[in-house]
């Protein structure tokens, strides 16, 4: 049995490029698992824009950098077919970050990015889509950090995107009128506003963002979920309201450049409309996800949320598949599966 | 009766100087009161930093500005000598923003800016100073938005002036390891460490702040009270723990030059490390004034927490007393009374 692995062969400058990784087997030998460690077979891996980052050089800002030479590392979900874990025993799966190869040796007891048991009767599709990461990272942002109320206006950039979309979506469930950014006017007619509801769509790549938040939201922004950093970013935060929120997500804008997304202008702005700008990461509430999904799954039986997954099969796909979310060609969470 | 007047003269250019202030009395004449109004007589001002802002012209980030030849305001203390207004009868006393003139006309049902009503018992200097909007941000910003933990390391920037050392004994009193910034080795010895207990202090004149924090703060900062921003941000950002807050309060390094303080550097930063900032202004808790004010009181009779001012009298001597602030000249909270 051979181990496919995908391994980092050289830091993307700008643009990721497939160039940017190796395909590399290994021969699969029984590993001898120590007490806590499980053997998982990774049955699909999540596309997700963050693992961007994780090619870079380490910096200040960095947490996780993959090396030249290693295997690339992303959210995948895994079952286990070895195990010396009672937690974990084989058939069990989980999501969480994994090497991008066919087999994998994990130490769940100590593990620093956390695994979410998938529950039986999910497949891994649904366990990296419709109740995956991208549509947690949406609920928690809006429920446990932003904390729209009813009647507020919530702005969502990359509104077309996996997270964005699901973020617009509970933003209206929770009684928010919304605005959705996102790039070209077909995602913000046919996607952002008719299938997820937001109230108006801004495109980006032909409108002015700053002068339409200001006539679309003349009582200023009150949460701002913020997917893509930059001049989008500043657009918003000058056009807040009193007390705004802005759950900061992601920095897309930054990621495939060589410079990082830097925060406001004027902090005197966040000081004077008291604005308050919170980081997060799913990984801190691993705990609500079951409520959080059986929420989810609630508002999908009612026809109230949507998603789109965008699967792709086979893992010798996977380096084209990310390349493919920064062009935008992806229609939905993309997800490559590993048969 | 005169009424004496400070009136912006010209727009400062980087450092604010006592020539772009003019004192013009006008004669007082007894003013017909709309119901709501009262006419005070300005007692004594605070020269806040934050006024060097309202100086500006009107910009994205700016909520107050004074224009050309109009009577600077400034926080103050008054007292109601004339009164339309059942709930400030004449003698009642307040602080708030109110201009620069020995008598103005305030509409109190209207106002914008919140007024804080000085209790009988209570000096006029007292209700500037050690209760002052002054502590009272020290005390909000920590309790009410940073909320540090027992045994969590708090940073202060600032940490020797009126705000900031305020910030450090409350941040010790809460039970945190208190680390100040300050500027000059005296200030940081004598003042910052010896009197308001600092743990330890970084002299950001001599030192380089980023080294000595991750040598300081190996676990990273939890609490950072910010009244500096800039490269202060940038250093302290960059060492923080996961989860720190943040509380936003000023940024003074950017008052008395012609660009603003940015935001951190690298957003991503923000995320990874799931930071909250969070700007704030003591109006928005107006109705805990008097609680917070017989908590600060409590400290003072324990001997806990210690309050210096600095004042100055003549109502002529006001524009050199702000420009004393950004000289650092002064020593303690900077009141200059009317007489």
């Amino acid at each position: 049995v051979k181990n496919r692995r995908w391994l980092l062969r050289s830091r993307p400058v700008r643009n990721v490029a497939a160039g940017d990784f190796e395909l590399q087997p290994e021969p699969l030998q029984a590993p001898s698992l120590q007490p806590g460690q499980v053997l998982v077979r990774n049955r699909a891996f999540l596309c997700a824009p963050t693992l961007r980052n994780w090619l870079n050089e380490a910096g200040p800002s960095s947490r996780v950098t993959i090396g030249l030479g290693e295997s690339i590392r992303g959210p995948g979900a895994a079952e286990v077919v070895g195990s010396a874990n009672e937690q974990w025993p084989v058939g069990s799966r989980f999501t969480g970050v994994t090497p991008w190869q066919d087999y994998a040796v994990h130490s769940l007891d100590a593990v620093t990015t956390p695994v979410i048991r998938i529950p039986d009767g999910m497949t891994e599709i649904e366990a990296l889509g419709p109740f995956g990461v991208n549509a947690l990272t949406a609920y928690f942002g809006l429920t446990q950090v932003a904390q729209p109320r009813p009647g507020e206006t919530v702005v969502v950039s990359a509104a077309a995107g996996s997270v964005g979309s699901c973020a617009v979506q509970v933003a209206k469930i929770l009684g928010g009128r919304v605005i959705g950014i996102a790039g070209g006017r077909d995602k913000c007619d046919r996607w952002v506003t008719e299938v997820c509801g937001a109230d108006a769509a801004i495109d980006y790549k032909t409108e002015d963002v700053r002068a339409r938040l200001a006539q679309l939201c003349p009582a200023g922004v009150d949460v701002f979920f913020d997917n893509v950093g930059g001049e989008i970013l500043q657009a918003v935060t000058d056009n807040t309201a009193i007390h705004a929120r802005i759950a900061v997500c992601g920095q897309i804008s930054a990621y495939d450049s060589d410079a990082p997304a830097p925060g406001p202008r004027d902090m005197m702005r966040v000081v004077y409309w008291r604005i308050r700008m919170q980081g997060f990461l799913v990984g801190d509430y691993v705990a609500d996800v079951p409520r959080a999904r059986a929420q989810l799954r609630d508002w999908m039986d009612r026809g109230l949320l949507r998603h789109r997954t965008d699967v792709r099969h086979g893992f010798e796909r996977l380096p084209e598949a990310l390349v493919d979310i920064f062009r935008g060609s992806n229609t939905g969470t993309l997800i490559v599966t590993t048969d």
